[in-house]
């Protein structure tokens, strides 16, 4: 018979409370560097579990105002939980991860999902909009997410780790400083920034380590904000549970780590915080092919997608060129990057005849289950880029009609307590 | 009884032959201009069919050596069917237009793919490979495309209109010649060039028109290479057959010119004339929404998927960001067309790991159903664009294996009579 | 360039006038025997295609009164392409076909589908409905069908031939004429019949063969009407464009028949003649794998499915069990078929609520995609069988609602022109 | 800030320990009546969780014989959850459930599939195979199984209730037993038996009750092994997490329960306890349609699937018609459960070739996402029924190739202490 003997759970390699800042709390970091040890060891095969904080480290709460979203701390983020050291991996190994399962804490079944201020975060149109900060808070029911500030969707998550990835060697990781440095020194001053430059304040590493190796990686540690040839915060929605992903390896013991858990998104995650962020339990198993990055000709990882991301055959698709004529009209050359943000406003102006305010629009578009394809990159002057709206996750039809749209009144989201939007 | 009484065919309103050069037939033009007049005119509702020419007007032969290519008349495309204006449309309103068949002519059961000289055509690749002229010919066998010049492979097609589009206005003419001119004269000298002026060499309106029309539309009509307000030469693959597109009107008939019909295309065409270019024939019908510009803010083309679209479940995905790892290492801003390019140079190197060359993988990565999401565009300073190859095309078993993966000898696409690649 | 010498069609083998009664044509049959001599004989990996009539051979009209249905001369019945002998196959060989294409003629895009009379044909539900003539005729648009006799309906074709199959050696045909026979024998007089013995009243093969031979052939030739160890009338939906399918070979050369084909056809093609069935041409290559019966076990045709077929995501679907609560109540042991009625019976009922008549409804499901699943087959006494309507055939949103389903006026499908229904 | 106040878990209605036998646990029961009176009642648009045991009540153990299938005890079988009371649901309305998650508990990450013996449970080929006990235990992780009892497949979960049902009322249960009773009475000693009378002895209902109110629920209430008009026993494994269930309403409350969760199941279920059997929460929320009954044409309930169910476009299809050729050679009319039997016996003939033995084909097939469709049911006298294998479930490439299939060895599944198979 079954019996509490025969049956062995998976362990829990990280336990954090979804509720207590992320820096008082063992096993999360938030930077990385090389020299940050791993918290834990696994052997290849093992089926193990990793307990993650929202991104922020309990920083936003299921409220209806945003000031929490406008105030936000980004010196300390993203929380990570791990590293995970893998025996027998070294570099120049290929690390196979089984992202068997990304769930919400059954205590805390609710995600967000941010606008972030210009000035504190930005998102793709931060400039366009003169950002506010607003937000939507999600209830997560079973695969389903619904928000008393975005009324009249549902939809299926696409669950996933934003943000996972392996550590950078010593060189890669200063490949990445010096890169990046490069960069912002070009746009110094841009608001919000091209990108973050390594930043003691807020850095974290949730073990007993000495207190000079500390100072090295908060002095030196890369930002976690963009993805790299590590992965990292690639924010990929379809590296969901169920995927099977290929990385690099940089270090003896690949020291995985991963958090930003995701319980759906769309392709672009257009308003920065667009996920629906969560905390939450991520299963995974690993093994290694010696020699795979040669073998696989890996500079960045690959993966197989999940056979269980929600389907919505019907969709309803804007397109976009890479000319700004939601702005100044300007016509760029091949850029992917302004076709993408014509079909979202497209895509947001659409929404806006149907009721949703444009921050509503602008937090669905992100949120939910969108797809943005490069339709055509070679056309000069002009990029193509695609953004199909799935029509199952609305309750009413928004199907052009002879007689035009119907626009209902879907109220406003979660804005300020100022009342600035 | 079945007769011929009771069986209707659906007109076909332009009819050509795939052999015979572009300028020599009646119904095609190669330039946008609102005074080409209708060639034709249909009731909203009808179904009627335009049979198309390849887009470069019968220069590509079914033959082993790209000397064509290398050598073809860009000044004289694409050939385009119509226009076909549409009873009752005016400037403001929608129309819609249902792709409901692509094919290719019953007597021209192939089509081809193109890698274009740096100095003539270019490509997404055309200085990174310094590319010289290579092709590949596809038997189109019903649904299904194989090539001698790329063996191991066999897809269905997702068979489309690169280029759809109504006509414009004077107004709208005049603001893409000013913005492209403009846009030209920062770059000139470019190879390949940023953006193509109007060009009266060339020009041609396969109509009975006064020469000083002619003249004017060959002076001032814009070229017919980017995809544009009015549609145009988007190259979305999922602009198939089957689906319904919504287009903004500009012009009393709306002018509706279709051409460069693709057999199958991957997402981003990425070697230029990356489809699997053919001459075929369209099936459409058409109907009109008064004033849907406004009634769904429509600033380019809206459109619903078709549901026949070729499935293939399980896929290998590329990542990439916005840093040339593969060229000088240099770090951009949140470039999506960089980080594409990583991703699809990924998938070549991947390609050329299991035996294919570097032009078989660029043409096939053109060529079949290939998927690339924008994955996330907000993570400072890295956008993250992935590139997803359907593994159900392949004849072998392509995945990552322990033991490598192993390297088949699929010889060459065509190049080149002098040997030049 | 491209020329005329460069591009070679596929042949047709078999060219038939689809306006003309199947027995004055030649390259047909009606029966399947042995003695049947190839009308034609390719090469493995050879394409060609062959021309088909559809299955009544033009008994069926285009126009507003099922006369003709209520007439049908069954006897006549299903007039087959082929057959088509594979050089090299032999008896125990696995026959490998690809069903590359399977299109309308041009010259008449249209079919129908129809409800036979009870002592005509009869269908899934004759004894239930006391069937009468019916019919409705579909409008083949490209890759979509409309029916002015069912309106409010579009869907894509999952187009396929019903009926495909090699010839049967002489043992094989004595079994299946003995097994029928026994059959027939212990439901003497049933209406409609249980089974159909040979019957040499309208047998027909389109060659010149010794008389003898045809008598032989017509005394001992098994019906078309039945799917058999080698294929046949199967009538499987997913047998489709795009599908790879091995069969068994019986005979020297294979000699492979094929007809009845149809636009589109729902799970069950419950209205007997429930497919759109049309005349059309289908496109096909063959290769051979020796002694493949044995290497595959195969008793009856495996297939691989096309990746084009109709992806509609979104389902209503409707539950039966093996209890006929629509009739008497009866308890059935175990048994699928009667719980297929029941699903489908609830779907009428439900198509009913929203305005169509009994007949449409019968019609509809037996025409459009429906998927039907045997859920569960051990739950003694019940089987339970679902049917799933996918709704994005609909024009209207056919969802439960509070308050109700809404009763549209869809008017009538063809009937008898005495008016009996 | 993310605090426990703002964050509110759904409430679990009943609690189970799955390693207690069932009839020591409150709230569960394995009787359908009218008199269980609801154990819980929740109001419409509440969500909330119910724990369940599995089918059998921990009967069966993880380990390696299948001596506890061989002698579970089926009179206690099976056992639900509930019932749970809507407020304000009455007769003739419609009960909406959403089943918004299903997933194994924490602490017992393992399910199982039996074939159970011929004279105790019996299965689809209980007879053909003379069957005796066997099984598979499944390890569940995350959203795969895998099992050390049937090696080289691994497959997504499409997580579902077997058993979901309004409670009957008195004049439905007397219609049930009076049927059943009369088919019984048929097939009187039958082997495994047709179907199930009332049977006092195993009887639960766990809650404090009436003791005659309990002799009367033991006498007359109805087995739980068929699916019914208020759904039941219908193992449909589309009735999955995310789906939305229409109930027909047989009693104030509508009193609805739920047990026999399944990870995984193949259509059909074939070998009974086919599917992946486990312990488990299931999520449900409920809102009420009044008159729904009438207003949908409901006689048993329908359903909309979920947007998350395993998608695998691969798939190789066996075909069966009702001609018993594995067995006998009987010709069958019009059965679909004969039709059904031969394609599997085809796919587990084929599963034998690649080495499985026929236990291992048997359970395999049972148990994953298996999909089985009436092809056609209009053909007499043949049945056409096909079942298709996803390719992606496998480890290696199980098609059909020139040089036949590669016969691996995957040892056995746990069979009998004894060695009986």
């Amino acid at each position: 018979m079954a019996t509490q003997a025969n049956s062995v759970p998976y362990p829990t390699l990280v336990e954090v409370d979804p509720f207590v800042p992320a820096d008082q709390q063992k096993g999360l970091h938030n930077r990385w560097h090389p020299d940050i040890p791993a918290y834990v060891t696994v052997k290849p095969g093992e089926v193990f579990k990793l307990q993650c904080v929202d991104w922020t480290g309990a920083q936003i709460g299921n409220n209806d105002y945003s000031d929490d979203v406008k105030n936000v701390d980004l010196t300390k983020i993203h929380n990570l939980s791990g590293p995970v050291a893998v025996e027998g991996a070294e570099p120049g190994d290929c690390l196979i991860v089984d992202i068997l399962d990304v769930t919400p804490f059954e205590k805390m079944p609710w995600g967000y999902t941010g606008i972030f201020e210009l000035e504190n975060g930005g998102g793709l149109f931060a400039k366009e909009f003169n950002s506010k900060a607003a937000k939507a808070i999600w209830d997560l029911k079973g695969i389903y997410a619904t928000s008393r500030h975005i009324p009249g969707v549902r939809f299926a998550g696409v669950s996933h780790p934003g943000l996972i990835g392996t550590a950078p060697s010593a060189e890669l990781l200063a490949t990445w400083n010096e890169r990046e440095r490069g960069l912002i020194s070009l746009h110094a001053n841009a608001v919000p920034p091209v990108a973050f430059a390594p930043e003691p304040i807020g850095a974290y590493v949730g073990q007993d380590i000495d207190r000079k190796v500390f100072e090295k990686i908060a002095a030196e540690g890369a930002r976690t904000v963009p993805g790299r040839e590590h992965g990292g915060n690639c924010d990929i929605k379809n590296l969901s549970k169920g995927s099977r992903c290929y990385f690099p390896v940089f270090l003896k013991g690949a020291n995985l780590s991963v958090g930003d858990l995701h319980f759906s998104q769309g392709d672009g995650e257009l308003s920065f915080c667009g996920a629906i962020e969560m905390a939450g339990i991520i299963t995974l198993s690993t093994s290694i092919i010696k020699g795979g990055v040669e073998k696989f000709a890996l500079k960045q990882p690959i993966f197989l997608p999940s056979p269980v991301d929600p389907l919505y055959s019907a969709k309803l698709i804007f397109e976009g060129i890479s000319v700004d004529y939601h702005g100044d009209g300007k016509q760029y050359n091949m850029d992917a990057t302004v076709a993408y943000k014509q079909a979202a406003l497209n895509a947001i102006a659409y929404l806006m005849k149907i009721g949703y305010t444009r921050e509503q629009a602008y937090l669905l578009l992100s949120a939910a289950p969108v797809e943005s394809h490069v339709a055509a990159l070679v056309d000069s002057p002009n990029a193509c880029v695609t953004l199909a709206l799935p029509l199952g996750i609305f309750e009413h039809d928004i199907l052009p009609k002879e007689e035009g749209l119907k626009k209902l009144n879907f109220g406003q989201c979660a804005i300020r307590s100022d009342g600035v939007v």
